[in-house]
């Protein structure tokens, strides 16, 4: 746990405290996390003799007796606490739920939690660890492309509240990411798809290199889980060099600004006006698909004001287009851009900082595009989608579809 | 709000994230807080025209028009969001009501939230503010003599969760607290004989000064609540010199160890025994009278270890008695006092951590307490609590005894 040492100072009438909390934590590679002669994640549970374990219930369908094998050979007490979360159950709910299991267990102070599954469960229980004894440490395994190369690399955690994603959370870092990327191999295609935008998005604003290694493997990636399902030695490298790529960009990027008080983010690329498009289908958008086609329309403004060649705007629309993630959608129109100016305006204190690339791999943010250059810029791109695959379609673009 | 800038190492196989959160705050003495003239509080809602205030409905009722006319002399549209809560209803519920005012209001980004009311209401509603969108500023007003003294300057906020008190919740400072201890005026006498008590705690094993004016004027300054009802000059200078150093104090003691990772806090004194004797009555005790009956009993066992003298301990055991505050209870017994070691272990990493003067004005933790040496104690005080008046009972012990 993080210590906060503070100093004081006072006057007749005043005191005034002032101190720096100490935030520290390691995201660490792990081959097989669950592989018995791994002792990483025992030696983090050996000292309390248990361990305390939140996972998606379908993980736990997948990898439950490799994770018991585990803690046995450890000698290790394992208790599992399966939860189903689903977007829609991101709730205070959820989290009480979860807390109510802490207690159960008896949760010793400074005991860590152990966290396994995609963004939404270490969302909810990293919130449920924030708020219980107002810290409780806890360590992540995340399972989903999305946790291991974002959710999991940020200290956000939360759940929703009404109609607003993620409006109650705490800024509570993990004590430990273990990241294993085997867990792909499993997952399905369109959640690795899903997970794939937020990795465009990083390349095109923020490391030409990985836009080059998307643009030469994106569908291979795609298919071979990153080289874990049926992948050549070499695909498997190529994922390993990319996604270590992504992750550092990230925090490269992130580390000075853990708060979020620098409003001009260069990861909001593509989360500008897709956070009200997401949302209005009857099924939402997967939010792969919705950042995606904001960050292709941005794309295309970025070469109507000079910042892209045409080539390089084809070239980013082509890496999307194949790996089956939509350009555009019926459901985008001005007056959903106009809406979705208007909402992302509140957030981020009046401006618009809409995050395009300058070229790729670099980021620059407009705050003076008006109504009707939108407009504009949508009615070109809309043209120019007609000729990419599927007319610019997605492939399962919304969640709900298989169930 | 607070940022947090981290650097970030990494090698082939890892990423070590670490920075420093700066925490700061303030608390500042205003007299009359309300009054037109004062302008601290309204300097902090002009930049925003509005301010949204989250505040004990008695509180309202009592200052209401004050405060209005406060808001309205200065330009600020106030919206008013009452909260009756009582400590069973220190809930997750009523943390979800008051999120759902924020909601309502349509709190911007950095706006500040007001907290007007005891450490019920602050602590609430600091929890909401903690969590909403990760971190949301608040200014409190404490009215209550706890909220005064010890509450607001804490950085602790909670909710109660099943029978554990405060177990949910956040360290979250708030930006400023504003100190106007005028509004004693308006507070029972009960309620301010149970913050009397924790001055008690802060001056026996923090601060002989204190204990020194608490001796002589104690019961002046309960009758004319610190000098701010009836009260003379003089006693009203008295009361604010024992509160300024009752503040300081705290802040001293606290301040390296505002995560509560050093598990030794003199501030503890009295909260060793009396978490689990609180709670035992039918109608629960006044925390104030609760963590007496432990401070009393404390001062006892402090003399039969030879770190206080009889005299010293009689002193000690006399300010309580004159203050009203109870020295015993029926209800404390041998096995309370049994089970109440074995809950408070599990908190404090398995030691006991006990603080008592040694001598007043300084502490010791004492770990090696059996629980036959604590029956003896606890036998001799009875029968030293004899001598005193109401032989020991409390004034008002129990909370709903005005219900
Ligand atoms: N904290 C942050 O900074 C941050 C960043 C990005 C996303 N998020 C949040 O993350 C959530 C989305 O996370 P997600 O995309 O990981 O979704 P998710 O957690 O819902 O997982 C997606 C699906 O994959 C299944 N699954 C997980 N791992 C699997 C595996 N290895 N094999 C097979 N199936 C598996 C799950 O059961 C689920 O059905 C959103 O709520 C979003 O707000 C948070
Ligand atoms: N965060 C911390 O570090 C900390 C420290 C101490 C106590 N607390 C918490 O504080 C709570 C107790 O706070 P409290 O003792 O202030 O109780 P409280 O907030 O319930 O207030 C006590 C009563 O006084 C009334 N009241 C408040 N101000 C008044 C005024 N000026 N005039 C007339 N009536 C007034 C209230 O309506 C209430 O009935 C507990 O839940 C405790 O856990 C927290
Ligand atoms: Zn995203
Ligand atoms: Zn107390």
């Amino acid at each position: 746990m993080s210590n906060l040492q503070a100093q004081v100072t006072s006057t007749d009438r005043a005191f005034h405290v002032e101190g720096y909390e100490k935030i520290e934590y390691d995201l660490i590679y792990v081959d097989g996390v669950f592989a018995v002669d791994n002792t990483e994640l025992a030696d983090s549970y050996r000292p309390y003799g248990r361990a305390l374990m939140v996972i998606d219930e379908t993980v736990l369908s997948l990898y439950g007796d490799a994770i018991r094998t585990y803690f046995d050979h450890h000698g290790l007490d394992l208790t599992v606490v399966p939860v189903q979360i689903r977007e829609t159950a991101k709730s205070l709910e959820t989290f009480e739920t979860i807390v109510g299991e802490f207690d159960a267990f008896g949760l010793v102070r400074t005991e860590p939690v152990l966290v396994v599954g995609g963004g939404l469960t270490t969302d909810v229980a990293g919130y449920a660890c924030a708020s219980y004894r107002r810290n409780t440490p806890y360590i992540r395994i995340p399972t989903t492309l999305i946790g291991l190369i974002d959710a999991s690399v940020s200290i956000k955690v939360a759940v929703n509240y009404g109609k607003h994603k993620n409006r109650l959370g705490a800024y509570h870092a993990s004590q430990k990411v273990l990241l294993d990327f085997s867990f792909l191999a499993t997952l399905p295609e369109d959640q690795v798809r899903n997970g794939m935008a937020e990795l465009i998005k990083i390349s095109v604003v923020g490391n030409s290199e990985i836009f080059d290694m998307l643009d030469e493997h994106g569908p291979d990636l795609l298919r071979t889980r990153f080289g874990h399902l049926d992948g050549s030695a070499e695909l498997r490298a190529v994922g390993d060099r990319l996604t270590y790529a992504a992750i550092a960009t990230m925090l490269d990027l992130e580390a000075p600004n853990l708060h979020e008080i620098d409003l001009d983010r260069v990861i909001a690329f593509g989360h500008t006006w897709s956070p009200t498009l997401e949302l209005t289908p009857p099924a939402p958008f997967f939010h792969g698909h919705a950042i995606n086609i904001d960050m292709a329309l941005s794309t295309t403004l970025a070469e109507q004001r000079g910042h892209l060649t045409v080539a390089d705007r084809d070239r980013v629309l082509g890496v999307m287009s194949r790996l089956g993630l939509a350009l555009d959608s019926e459901f985008l129109t001005a007056e959903l851009l106009a809406d979705a100016t208007g909402s992302i305006l509140k957030t981020r204190d009046g401006l618009l900082r809409a995050a395009i690339p300058d070229p790729i791999g670099s980021c620059r943010f407009l705050n003076d595009v008006t109504t009707d250059e939108l407009a504009d810029a949508l009615q070109m791109h809309k043209k120019l989608v007609e000729e990419f695959d599927r007319a610019g379609d997605g492939v399962d673009m919304f969640t709900g579809a298989h169930d």
